[in-house]
């Protein structure tokens, strides 16, 4: 696949000077008609052989665009703030809004591709970073990102010659190091391992571009042309709806069971017992949170459930067992413009813990499969990837040794009605109740449909669903408790 | 992802026996209209634990139906003819065509699952079957198919009563197999690997649907109920054409160089030296056919390039070499009724040779990405999708053996221009040229830029593409004989 960048494709230096102010200036329109129109972000992304103009070429799209609207991210060795997360936090944290453009300089395709010249991973690890990657891409597109992926290339012979040229210049000799030269000697084993790697990670909607890196002005031109135009493109076109998608089949619902129906609501615990079992399990979450290895691990608690069902009470009998700083309590409400403006999943990435911290979602990612989904604010291809979306997301959390909790309180239809009339008799409560609450009431079938369709579709081994009987509140307490014990016990 | 599947559903009988001959009817009906409609196949496959109502569920189904439009294949241990090719060819052969229903009974996932789960292969290779899988249902679903993957769950506790139920009974005891028991003992085991399987390969286009397998009456109600919606769901939407979809950025052409322009089309050989040359390399492949290792590998040459570039005589070349029982020449024209009726490839996999044969493509699956694209035969999201669809084709024939070696045969314009007008003055020629060869030539250009990206996207290290000067016709033949022996030699 590099067969035509190895061509020694070469424009000369009147033609790159007649052309380089016409494509200048038509860069800075296209630039400021991204961000009016700000529609979607433009991802660059930029990978290929050292030596090979990438540097350059990033150097010369600042200079060339408007500083405003781009920024230019590396990923050199990762700080201790991005080791405590997932590997993909990092790149989460440099993704432009909305409107903008954003450089990654080296993204995620650098370390797997890496790792496997030196080898230190093995050929189906690759393959199974190369399937993660593709559909964190996929994720960007179906967010709707324009995603360009370019790699620049050199032959061998022409490597080599660069590397030279640049040893010798002194003003250039410093940008030539031992791990440049190191990695030309295993020059052929890299070719193979990116090319495997550029194929596999080529879709339709974000293939990689082959540019030969040798010549600037060739270099220079490519970029920027291929830039222009898909950015205009993207701009001309419609934006459109999301094909009437087909539909995927549901299980029909036969029968009168199903995970919430199972559910016994009459459970409940006697006021005495409630008291000494809270006392129990506080003292023992206390001092897990302070145990030693607790510091080798990040908890996450979201919690999930009908209005009045009792979210907040359950979340404050966690957060009283706990050092003010060793959580954060994250209510979440509709997004703020930042996060507006970014993937669905980006606002919740933001929160996720360091090591030896615990974040307590009051509400979370799964609103696009509940809310969203049941008030039509999502086209149904949105949630229906939401859920392998979220798998992901949680699969990454775990590997990164996070301990995930996930609770659904449910009530009853009778109680909760009850507890609405309470609301709006008890002066202090009252603002707990609004319109949208009754709303929400109206629709409580549909829910009861989504949540059975989550439970099914992200309860897994390692990231379970914890369905709590929430009718009597001291019961809910107590096990939910009594959960996140367990599950930190385990981990530890 | 199991939860909904242990809530131990039942259909009374009653019940069930009243509904049964309105499902009957309507699945009948809805059969008839899916032959007539033509227009796309339904897959279904079925998976699940043993003892779930797998093999019962597919009996009711085959008397329920119109045994002329459905059909069921199973897959026990591989015959030698299959053995002999890619792991997919088999369920390649099993493929319904459009209009019809297929039921295929422990299809592609069955083997990765059983392998993990008894240790034979690793997570990541795990993780690597999981993504092939993935690519391969969504090139079904992208051919238009209906795919119904139906999962058949039973907890620990049911299965185990279940096989004692049917070892109890002299009717149903030979049912039970020492496999099922031994299967019984790693039961977690096995529904850890499945979940993983499961949630990974469910995708909005072919997800999987867990059943509960206990209950004959509610297992067949829902799978028949499924069933009769997908399809009608489907023959009720109006065939929509793709999304508009973004376009992939294609390298923009600067410069004048590419890897067609930078042969050197002077090159040629005297006569005298073609003669002994031919002899030679002539005589060194039949000597590789018969090799006693050749039959281990396989062996697949594919001939593109312009019309009159001289794809037949260079093939009875290399065929004039051969022991005819070695090696099948396949002219590759308009596909046949039954070849439209599949996705776009099967027509290629059903001519992949066995071993220790040769199998010779006058044109091949290129045509989606040259003829196709150029003359808009197909939209543009089909032959982008395309190019991985075939490395992913061709990756399978090399794990598999194969000895791939690619030609495209390139003359100039002036050279055809010359070969046009001497078949139309020589007779026995004259057949060989058509109104289609002079449209072709129109789109010179198209078709080049068509070539070049073909090979920037599927010429790789495994499977390069060779770009044969072929002005004169000597150096092209000793150049593809020379080709092809070398790339057996290096395989031998």
């Amino acid at each position: 696949m590099f067969e035509s960048a190895e061509l020694g494709q070469k424009i000369d230096k009147q033609t790159f000077e007649r052309e380089e102010p016409q494509l200048r200036e038509a860069l800075l329109n296209v630039q400021y008609d991204l961000s009016q129109a700000h529609r979607f972000p433009v991802v660059i992304v930029i990978g290929g052989v050292d030596g090979a103009g990438k540097g350059e070429t990033v150097n010369t799209l600042n200079e060339w665009m408007d500083p405003r609207h781009i920024h230019t991210h590396a990923f050199p060795e990762p700080s201790d703030e991005e080791r405590e997360r997932p590997r993909m936090w990092r790149f989460w944290r440099a993704l432009p809004p909305r409107g903008k453009i954003g450089i990654l300089f080296g993204a995620w395709h650098t370390q797997p591709i890496v790792d496997r010249v030196y080898g230190r991973i093995g050929k189906a690890v690759l393959a199974q970073s190369i399937a993660e990657i593709v559909r964190f891409e996929k994720m960007l597109t179906d967010e709707g990102a324009l995603v360009l992926k370019f790699w620049f290339h050199l032959s061998k012979d022409r490597q080599r010659k660069r590397l030279k040229a640049l040893e010798k210049d002194p003003k250039t000799r410093w940008r030539v190091t031992a791990t440049d030269w190191e990695r030309y000697k295993i020059y052929d084993r890299f070719r193979k391992v990116s090319e495997q790697f550029l194929l596999q990670t080529s879709k339709a909607e974000a293939p990689w571009i082959v540019v030969e890196g040798e010549d600037p002005h060739y270099r220079m031109l490519t970029v920027g042309r291929l830039l222009l135009e898909a950015i205009r493109e993207r701009l001309d076109q419609k934006p459109v709806a999301r094909l009437p998608d087909r539909t995927p089949p549901m299980l029909p619902r036969i029968g009168h069971r199903d995970v919430l129906v199972n559910l016994d609501m009459s459970a409940k615990i006697p006021r005495a017992k409630y008291q000494t079992d809270l006392e129990r399990w506080q003292g023992r979450l206390n001092l897990l949170s302070r145990h030693p290895k607790f510091n080798e691990l990040s908890v996450i608690a979201v919690f999930e459930g009908q209005d009045a069902a009792g979210k907040g009470g359950a979340i404050r009998r966690i957060t009283g067992a706990l050092d003010a700083r060793r959580y954060r309590g994250i209510p979440v409400a509709a997004p703020t413009e930042e996060e507006r403006a970014q993937p669905y999943l980006w606002r919740f990435w933001r929160h996720v813990p360091r090591r030896g911290h615990l974040s307590i979602f009051d509400r979370s990612w799964y609103g696009r499969v509940l809310v969203e989904r049941v008030e039509g604010f999502c086209s149904e291809y949105d949630w229906m990837r939401a859920y392998s979306e979220i798998n992901d997301f949680e699969e990454q959390l775990i590997t990164n040794k996070t301990v995930l909790v996930k609770f659904w309180l449910e009530i009853t239809k009778e109680e909760q009605l009850k507890r609405f009339k309470e609301r709006e008799k008890t002066s202090f409560k009252r603002f707990k109740i609004t319109a949208e609450d009754w709303r929400n009431r109206k629709r409580w079938d549909a829910y009861h449909v989504a949540v059975c369709d989550m439970v099914d579709r992200t309860s897994t081994s390692i990231a379970p669903w914890t369905l709590v009987e929430a009718n009597d509140k001291y019961h809910a307490r107590i096990k939910i408790l009594r959960t996140l014990c367990k599950s930190i016990e385990d981990a530890l």
